[in-house]
């Protein structure tokens, strides 16, 4: 299968094959990265990030940051970036044209050909992408943990990783979810993108999504599907776990709140930058090397605190060029709940503006908070029980990130020994 | 306005002066039309039926039968015909090249200028038409009713309609509908053709039509409207009141089920010819002579008995040429009650298919001809309340069609004497 991801190029797995991969991991000094940079290489190597086969040099680092693009003039809009700090540098003695073995968590994950190592102004890559340098950001937070040297240079896979439960079962690359869709018949999917565990209002915001995406209804056979994709990453306390939200997403499926043949579960590796906008139009980016047609944006996308307005992430792709970009955002307002009808309606549709009841997670967060059930109209029952058992199995009792949970939690996935 | 009408030319409403009228009616013998005749007349005069401009002719007719095209090619499923009997052609030596006053309730209507007068076999349009000439089938009945003989030619209204409450506020010409939604900012409208009054059934199928419609989401103002287009026309014992039905989908909006922004209601005269997939399309021309970008069609549109395929008035719009249609059919299927959602459900997206319950429009006629309120799950208690205000009001006591109601109803519209 030929499959051609957002930069229109085919997308290439960049994984080595093992006899290769021991060769390199032989012949190379080991450089240990951290948590993100892993996750990104995996990212890469896999075609999240197609056209992306490495870490950014400073030549397209300056184009994303300032022209939102690649060199090639490829859509661009967030830094993809292996930092690195001075010491490693001189300890490893490390020179362009040198190959490298980034190790993690003492394996090897991935070999790199050193192609430039250079020092950038973080606060410019943070003024450029995040539109602010205020330290209480939490993009501003991540890049000031960066150190301030960066390698460039294109990544090979060493070591695929093998994803722990509950996280095994709904890990697919974007070749095998092409290949998926296809058999699925699937000619639109909508991505619906997630950090939390489902609440009716988030269930409502997907079927609407559906219908927006669902252009040639045929009555011979749906062919419009759902792809709900996870983000996990770094956690913060009071995060749902991930645990919960992926099998709290998949409960909608299992209790068949959602037909199994238009919904899908699965997950992307991602530190969040909460770049609003921008971060809006890399999802969009991801999804569609996924294979997806639609991806949902709703109020507030990727975005945090007040640096952004609620809508921006909805008015960045008015300014994206006309065949920059290979999927359509299905732009959504707010869906409620509605006591005079009696059900979750949209803001677009509803007139009891003054009746209706905002579908806060806050809300919903606290009556969860104090172990109570919410009300079915809020919450299906079926997704309580799957987050209550998650909270039991990986989250040391909660649903939501402790300390505890942040040091102890069981990997996403592991890297087995390459010998 | 310049109003581009289905046939792509500009529509022109076809209505006198008064000078010229009272002229030509001094001038001209009366021939009496049908009702059916009479509202086809107002349907032409004012674009509804746009680009005729009268009544059809023999070689227009058997295009229309064999091909479903006007002889210009352009797009026509169903013969607008003006049916005559001989003793009327002998009584009144009509002759082609004479002018007629067509004549509804002993008032002058329209001027028609005779072109042709003709026999045809009205089983043969049975049988091109609705695809039968059983006489079971209602719209074989009503050609059986129709005289031999056919009148062509164009026409001019002399006297406007003046319709009478609760219709009045309703009325809505094609130009005046285009003014509307061009007001309202509407780029994008949906119909929504009923002869019901709306359960929640109903209702969730215009919103989910709503979304598939409303293409572009805009945070800055909402760009789609649905536009409830009630038929307006001859009534069976059993069927809900006009009256009823009109008042009950208008309801919604008053009640704030939908928000008035985004939804209106209206009426077409029409005489159902249950011709099931061509009566679909014709739907379609006629709402895009509105100005409506979208129509919905669901389960049966237009059909009766067994005589289509539930789902034969969707297919047909896979064989209309590229271009030939200024409309998009949005496909629904079908919506249900699901207990286990607790909520009104879409055959595409609820997989709790042994659960959910027939949203029967029976079910719900059986309740409230014991004059039982359903439960609002099914229906609104603002629709039910007005439902049965529109019975004692209009309805002789029942919301559904009686003998007494069919014989004794307030009319529609009236004609003002012209003197």
């Amino acid at each position: 299968m030929n499959v051609i991801g957002h930069g229109k190029q085919v997308i290439k797995e960049r994984v080595l094959d093992s006899i290769t991969a021991k060769k390199a991991v032989k012949k190379n000094r080991q450089i240990p990265i951290s948590a993100r940079v892993a996750r990104e290489c995996i990212g890469i190597a896999y075609g999240f990030f197609s056209p992306l086969n490495g870490f950014m040099d400073i030549k397209t680092l300056n184009s994303v940051c300032q022209k939102m693009k690649l060199l090639d003039g490829t859509l661009w809009p967030i830094p993809i970036l292996l930092d690195i700090s001075k010491d490693e540098i001189d300890k490893n003695n490390l020179r362009v044209g040198d190959q490298i073995i980034l190790s993690y968590q003492k394996e090897p994950l991935a070999v790199l050909d050193v192609e430039e190592i250079y020092l950038y102004d973080k606060q410019k890559i943070a003024q450029a992408v995040l539109g602010t340098s205020d330290e209480k950001h939490p993009g501003v937070k991540m890049l000031d943990k960066w150190n301030d040297y960066f390698i460039a240079g294109p990544i090979q896979l060493i070591s695929e990783p093998q994803f722990q439960p509950p996280f095994d079962r709904f890990w697919y690359t974007p070749l095998q979810l092409r290949k998926i869709f296809e058999e699925k018949g699937w000619e639109h999917v909508v991505a619906h993108q997630t950090r939390n565990v489902p609440h009716t209002g988030h269930e409502w915001l997907m079927k609407g999504a559906w219908f927006s995406a669902n252009e040639d209804i045929s009555i011979e056979r749906i062919k419009t599907g759902i792809l709900v994709s996870c983000i996990i990453g770094p956690k913060r306390v009071g995060d749902y776990i991930d645990e919960a939200i992926i099998l709290g997403q998949q409960q909608l499926n299992e209790s068949r709140y959602f037909r199994n043949d238009i919904h899908m579960t699965s997950f992307v590796l991602w530190d969040m930058r909460y770049a609003g906008p921008k971060e809006a139009l890399l999802h969009a980016i991801i999804r569609s090397n996924l294979g997806c047609t639609h991806h949902m944006f709703g109020r507030d996308h990727a975005g945090v605190g007040s640096y952004y307005d609620p809508y921006d992430a909805h008015r960045i792709f008015d300014e994206v060029p006309e065949g920059k970009l290979n999927i359509k955002p299905v732009r959504i307002l707010e869906w409620w709940y509605c006591p005079i009808c009696q059900e979750v309606t949209y803001s677009g549709l509803c007139g009891h503006t003054n009746e209706r009841q905002n579908f806060s997670g806050t809300m919903i967060r606290s009556i969860i908070q104090d172990k109570v059930q919410p009300t079915s109209l809020l919450m299906r029952p079926e997704v309580f029980q799957t987050m209550m058992h998650s909270a039991e199995k990986y989250g040391f009792g909660s649903p939501f990130c402790s300390e505890e949970y942040l040091k102890k939690r069981q990997p996403v996935f592991r890297l087995s020994a390459t010998s």
